[in-house]
């Protein structure tokens, strides 16, 4: 999708934007997972976007192994774009986006909740400390490095 | 940011990706939240996009309230800029994005986990069901309407 534009980012936010940062992109997935759509003219009625721009979101999704192809009736070949679940693991990032626009952009909230599909109960993100049994604020959620170093420890 | 592109979506993760959607902007506010970063001259450095694109990118933050501007010296005319608590509000938008590159483009995996600052303890996003006591699978979370109106419900 963005091709090699973040390579130089050694980072994988900036990994799963080069699969997802596109214009349209998350849209696209949302409209998939959560609205059920799969079929090109679908997807095109709920965007509003020019053809040429959604086959290449789509197709670039086929390629990268989010969607596959589905053929409902080969006569008419009429073609879906199922979501795999590398796609369906893109649901976190779509609320996460959703949350935050419903705080921060209050005036135009959105129509829908999210909710556990067994009992319709609403849920929303949470980034729970294991170990001292708290949600961290923001403020309180940092990066640490992955590894130090066996040198660097032994020096 | 992207202007009305996105006004005919009646959703917030549209209204979000109007903000923060445009090329770079989630790698901007990666870099201002995470790094620290808060100079021009370091975020250039760090991302090495075009001087314009970022300059456009930050003036946009400011704009629309991500980030406020500080001058530490008034002679050298040192901008710095800050995030607000709307822009630190995108951390689980970070999170996410980083934690599905993590796991579903895994031959480059990013340097860093998620913390919380007290203890040092990984921390990771997660949508629990409250009434359940359960996290639903990614299949099971699903979108419901906010509302139905009460003519339907008369109806």
């Amino acid at each position: 999708m963005l091709g090699n534009s973040y390579a130089n980012q050694n980072c994988s936010a900036a990994r799963a934007l080069e699969l997802v940062g596109e214009r349209w992109s998350l849209l696209i997935i949302r409209d998939s997972l959560f609205r059920g759509i799969t079929q090109f003219g679908s997807f095109q009625k709920s965007l509003g976007i020019a053809t040429n721009i959604l086959a290449s979101r789509l197709e670039g999704f086929v390629a990268n192994g989010l969607m596959e192809y589905q053929v409902s009736h080969e006569l008419t070949d009429q073609r879906h774009y199922v979501p795999t679940a590398k796609a369906i693991a893109l649901k976190h990032v779509i609320m996460a986006l959703t949350e935050w626009g419903e705080e921060w952009v209050p005036d135009r909230k959105g129509p829908i909740y999210f909710a556990h599909r067994d009992c319709g109960t609403r849920i929303s993100l949470a980034a729970t400390c294991t170990k001292c049994g708290v949600l961290p604020s923001n403020l309180d959620i940092v990066t640490r490095p992955k590894k130090v170093s066996r040198t660097k420890l032994a020096g």
